[in-house]
This record gives C-alpha cells, sequence and structure tokens, in this order.
C-alpha cells in the first residue's frame, strides 16, 4: 500500500459517486472526506466509511460540547478518525474532545500546521504538546513548509499526515522525506486521467 | 425583535422538525445552524434558510479553496451567512473566502475570539484587523468573557454577536450589557419550556 490518504473534495459537478469509484478502484487504505462532499451529499460519509478507513475532516474548532455532538454523529456513520485543530485549546475545548474520541473509538487528528502562506506557526511546540496531552493519533502538517515537518518529527514520535500537494505546490514525496508518515494527496489523484501512476511515485519516495 | 439569535443544535434525539418548530414560532429574525443539525439532516438547512436569516456555524477554518467550495454548497442552500475563524490567516484562506463571500452575497462572521476557558485571546487585536481586511459583516466574541467584548467594542464598529449564554455560564444580556448587538442563544430557549419568558428577559437589556 502507498503512504497516501486520498482526499475526495469533488469538484462542482461531480457527488457521491465519483467519491465511491475513487474510492473503490485505488489500492490505498485510507480517504479523507471534508465538508465539500458532506455537503454535497451527507449520506456518502456512510458509505465510503464502509470502503476505506475515513477520516473527517471537518478541521473542528469549536467548545467541546459541540465537537462532541459532532464525534457522536460521525462515529454513528462509521468514520474511523477526526482532525481538530489544535489552537482551539485544551480546557472547554480539546480535553472534552479527546475524552469523547476515546469513549467512541475514535482516531483524533490534530492540526498544528497549514500548507497556507497566511497560517501562523509561531505555536508549533505548543501545539504539539497539546496533541500529546490529547493523546491524538497524529498531527496534521503541512507538504509546502517542509521545514515544520522537521521540526514536527522531531519532537512528536506518532504519525504525521500531510497535506498540500498537487495544486497547493508540493511535490509527491516532499512531505515524506522530510520526515510525514503519509501524504494527504486530492485533486493530483482525483483529477488524473491515470492517478495509479501518481501513486507509482510514491515508490520510491524513501530511496 | 429580541436582540437574539437562536442557535438550533439538536439534541441527540431531535431532528429538524424539532429545529424548524422553534425557528418557525419564535419572535426572532435570525437563526445559527450547525454541524450538529446538518450531519443529522442536511436537507434541513434549505428548510430552515426559507424561513429566518440563517447563520451556517460551520467555524470554517480550512484553507480559501476548501472554504470556497463550503460557501458555495452554503449559499446554494439559501443560507446568508457564513461564520469563519479569524486565527487562519489572511493570505491563502481569508482573502480567498472573503471574496467568495462578497461574490456570492454572504454576508462574513469571523471569530475573534471563543468562550471556553482554554482559548488563547493573545490575538484579539490582530483578529479585529483581519476582520476589518475581509470586510466582515460582524465578529463572533464570548458572553462568558464580557471584558473581551469590551475591548473589541472599542476598536470594532460592526456587529458583535455573541454566544456562551445559558449553560456556558452567561446569563441574558451579558453580552449586550458589555457591547455584544446579539446574544446567541441555544439550549436555554431551545430546552426551554418557556422559551418566550427567556426572550422577555432582552426587553431590559439596555435599560
Amino acid at each position: 500500500m502507498y503512504p497516501v490518504i486520498v482526499s475526495l473534495d469533488p469538484p462542482k459537478d461531480k457527488d457521491c459517486s465519483w467519491a465511491l469509484e475513487i474510492a473503490q478502484s485505488l489500492p490505498v487504505e485510507r480517504v479523507k472526506v471534508g465538508l465539500p462532499l458532506i455537503l454535497a451529499d451527507p449520506t456518502c460519509l456512510q458509505l465510503i466509511s464502509r470502503l476505506r478507513y475515513t477520516i473527517a475532516d471537518l478541521k473542528l474548532a469549536d467548545v467541546g460540547h459541540i465537537m462532541s455532538i459532532v464525534m457522536e454523529r460521525l462515529a454513528e456513520a462509521g468514520v474511523r478518525a477526526v482532525i481538530a485543530h489544535a489552537f482551539v485549546g485544551w480546557e472547554g475545548a480539546l480535553k472534552e474532545a479527546s475524552l469523547k474520541a476515546k469513549e467512541l473509538g475514535l482516531d483524533l487528528y490534530l492540526v498544528v500546521s497549514m500548507t497556507h502562506k497566511g497560517f501562523d506557526d509561531s505555536k508549533l511546540y505548543e501545539f504539539i504538546n497539546l496533541a500529546y496531552k490529547a493523546n491524538a493519533k497524529g498531527v496534521v502538517a503541512p507538504a509546502t513548509k517542509p521545514w515544520v515537518i522537521k521540526t514536527v518529527r522531531r519532537w512528536w514520535s506518532r504519525e504525521i499526515i500531510s497535506p498540500g500537494v498537487g495544486p497547493q505546490g508540493a511535490k509527491p514525496c516532499d512531505a515524506i522525506k522530510a520526515g510525514a508518515d503519509y501524504e494527504i494527496v486530492g485533486r493530483l489523484i482525483t483529477m488524473s486521467e491515470k492517478p495509479e501512476e501518481v501513486l507509482k511515485q510514491y515508490e520510491k519516495c524513501k530511496g
């Protein structure tokens, strides 16, 4: 299996069948589903979850009470993991969310940095500490900023999953070479006529 | 009309009909809908939007490309306003989101502070500046921290909408007395047997 999580954000004219076909046809263990697909067709979450280890990427960033209700709904739909933002902090937010994740058997990933230029990376160490405190399975750190991944790798022993490959600027293997465990790839695969060839580039990431 | 936005987060056993009944029966102009209701019944967003000025509170905190797709879906459903997090920053995130909101005719609100203890308020001024830059219609600031609302009121001339009244700790009118324009009230109204009496407390907020 390739160290790739396929991000199933549908283009405007596509719906669940598009996402299902991709999830089913590609040799990857994991897929990531976000608001674009859920709003287009919310029943899709359940269908996708039956096929693959599905990460719900709602980038949760609310108080604990609301994140908990949302996680209950996601667990009911069969998703295996959720992504929340580290920046919301512990007391009243991630404390409750991490307890709820444990109760529901959901894997928790925390965003410690983002792919875009405007994101402020000054709290990176604090966010990594929060990820340990929340007993996160992994953190999300950007392929577009390999220096961030290298820093995270030095301080974080569990999974790093990394978006930003393709239109956002990074190339396949950039994040893995910097220390990530998985790259999250969307359009570069889902819009490709030969997605398998994109995946094959991952055979040689680690040299 | 009362200076109240009713937050329609359903308890576990309730669905869209519960939310519609509340939206229809109460003398308020605006309601707020979040992930708990959307995941329970996504078609509900359209139905609610026909009845009231509906704010989609997904606390968007993603890159510009994803926030834009989500806003397109929300506008199609008929919502009038969206809430995004200021902390994601400008370049690659709020820059694109604010352009998209303008294009779609959506009102944009930015979260500049949150109700819970663990939220770090050290970037409040920066977030208010971002709200001006994004041409936000308003900002979200917590009723549980009246000192934050007072600070925001000094620097921000447009709307302040304020959650945290009820189980989260603030009392009706706390935020308005501190300078907010609307209080966002959920369970205190939606779980009340006499919601009109809760609303009546708002008649004397400014007196």
